[in-house]
């Protein structure tokens, strides 16, 4: 079937829910090649590292469709790896379709890489499941629980059910879940805009906060565990992820709450050593100084924005992939998983 | 002459620069009584604990203008006590003006809560002039810092040149001022509207992040100190500010940074003794659902919206004053300044 909430596949073309202008409206914006893919993925029409990594296999099953000879793919394998640095599982399912597509001959090539990009949607969504499954048993084993998230990591940023949101959505299906505090993640508002949106859909018991009220939540409330996504894990455990994540994992530590990332095994790249090495994006200033197109600064204002930030290992209580749970230390753990 | 950035006497009535409306453009609001007074500290026309006392005493003395019987004093006091909870200050100035106008006999009444009205004014504008001088003592005495500040407490924030923000503009007239990381401050972007707009209008080299950037900012620049103000300070040192304070006092913790509160001490409040005890006034929750009238979640989504947090004193490295510097332990040294 090939769909999911953030993207689906009809007949030759892929069609992605336009994120943006999420939650008033909900907006099908069709891509019809590769290009037109990887603007898509830069503009934040579909984002969340799992979510990215499905829809750049898509891109360049349209690119084989258009042109299936070497230098066409590997060209349009560029483009759209190149849309975001920052998440690995762009780069590791473009590389993953273009290899497919390239070891077939060239009549069976559109087809080649077709098959694999629906291949990893679908092992996106078994590994959601799975994820899910071995989250709620870790959170939820000991009753009830408060937990505290950021960004969207739902089934808009994934092709299934969600990384940590899969996990919320798992505990509250187990009746395990009193309260889920989403902190709206400025400056581009995914917690707002999107986890709020799904856990409205979801029936789940939501509270949505400014960044700045998280330090309170945590003063005033039994939170049991931050539980998070990730773009990028380093082979030593240090996770790169939406902005803010260090945040809360400093604030986690203050008061001894274990701090969960969630993310299947496509995100953690072995080849990069620790945190330092892990390239992170810079955005518009714009992003900073306006909200919706509406000015709220002066413009002429400096401004830092980085999309990501990097948590060190030893903030981090475990690592939850579709293989199972990691633990510290994450170097042993996470290439144990990863067999290597 | 009693004015100032943010408020100016004018004959017989107050005008408050419409601080909702900045930056994009700069109006003035006219109060000719006590209750509209109130309604504009209510509605945030003017904030900043420091302001807010002194808009509030020409508030009585506009109530002292207009009926000088003790009924309608204290009633009009009661009003523009009860205009904000947080902010001591508020209600130390209009008891303040209450007691000057009501030893007066009944024809004086008025003109003596104006007296005492611009007392205030002036007395703010003094301290702010103290503060700054210690606060840079104290900050850059060292060689040029890197400093990062939440919230406004500049000109707008106060009647003289400000508290935390003042001090800062007087690191750099001293030249010891090499960056200002100005956090923007969800949900009323006290930091994007108003710092960034002093900072801009006083030259100061300064960058706007998202709250959610501030731990990036920590990970990657030399910033020597986290300096901000205060809504009301407890016995014990603790600190009721900005909600957002208390998680740059966990991040300069992890960080070794000291965390550095700049107020007058009229913003101490020796009667409660402890945090605990500090009310914090909760707002609407369209604050965090909106951002400058645009829908930004779902309309349905529960929000928690206090306007403060509380940081304990054991997270404080110093609280500058008018009358000096305190330091821990903060019991004794505050007992000290205010002369008890």
């Amino acid at each position: 079937m090939s769909s999911s909430l953030a993207l689906r596949w009809r007949e030759d073309r892929l069609e992605l829910l336009d994120q943006r202008r999420l939650p008033a409206e909900e907006v099908w914006l069709q891509c019809t090649d590769a290009a037109a893919t990887a603007a898509a993925i830069r503009a934040l029409v579909v984002r969340g590292a799992p979510a990215i990594g499905v829809t750049a296999a898509y891109g360049l099953a349209l690119a084989a469709a258009a042109d299936p000879a070497d230098a066409a793919l590997e060209a349009a394998a560029a483009t759209l790896r190149g849309a975001r640095p920052t998440a690995v599982n762009l780069a590791w399912a473009v590389d993953r379709t273009l290899a497919a597509s390239l070891a077939a001959p060239r009549e069976a090539r559109a087809d080649a890489a077709l098959d694999e990009a629906r291949r990893i949607h679908a092992e996106d969504e078994a590994a959601c499941a799975a994820m899910a499954s071995h989250g709620a048993d870790l959170l939820g084993g000991g009753g009830p629980v408060e937990v505290v998230t950021h960004c969207n990591t739902g089934a808009l940023a994934t092709a299934g059910s969600g990384t940590a949101l899969g996990v919320v959505a798992e505990l509250h299906r187990r009746g395990r879940l009193t309260r889920l505090w989403a902190c709206e993640t400025r400056p581009v508002m995914q917690g707002s805009r999107l986890t709020a949106w799904e856990a409205v859909r979801l029936g789940l018991p939501a509270t949505l906060v400014a960044d700045t009220a998280a330090g309170s939540v945590f003063q005033h409330r039994p939170v049991a565990a931050v539980v998070l996504g990730a773009d990028r894990i380093a082979a030593d455990g240090a996770t790169a992820n939406k902005v803010g994540t260090y945040t809360l994992a400093v604030l986690a530590a203050r008061h001894r709450v274990p701090f969960v990332v969630v993310a299947p095994t496509s995100t953690v790249d072995l080849a990069v050593p620790d945190g330092a090495a892990i390239p992170i994006e810079q955005r518009a200033a714009d992003e900073v100084r306006q909200v919706a197109g509406v000015a709220t600064a002066p413009p002429e204002v400096e401004v830092y924005n980085p999309a990501f930030d990097v948590t060190p290992p030893e903030l981090i209580a475990a690592i939850v992939t579709e293989r199972g749970v990691a633990r510290p230390p994450f170097g042993p753990a996470l290439a144990g998983l990863l067999g290597e």
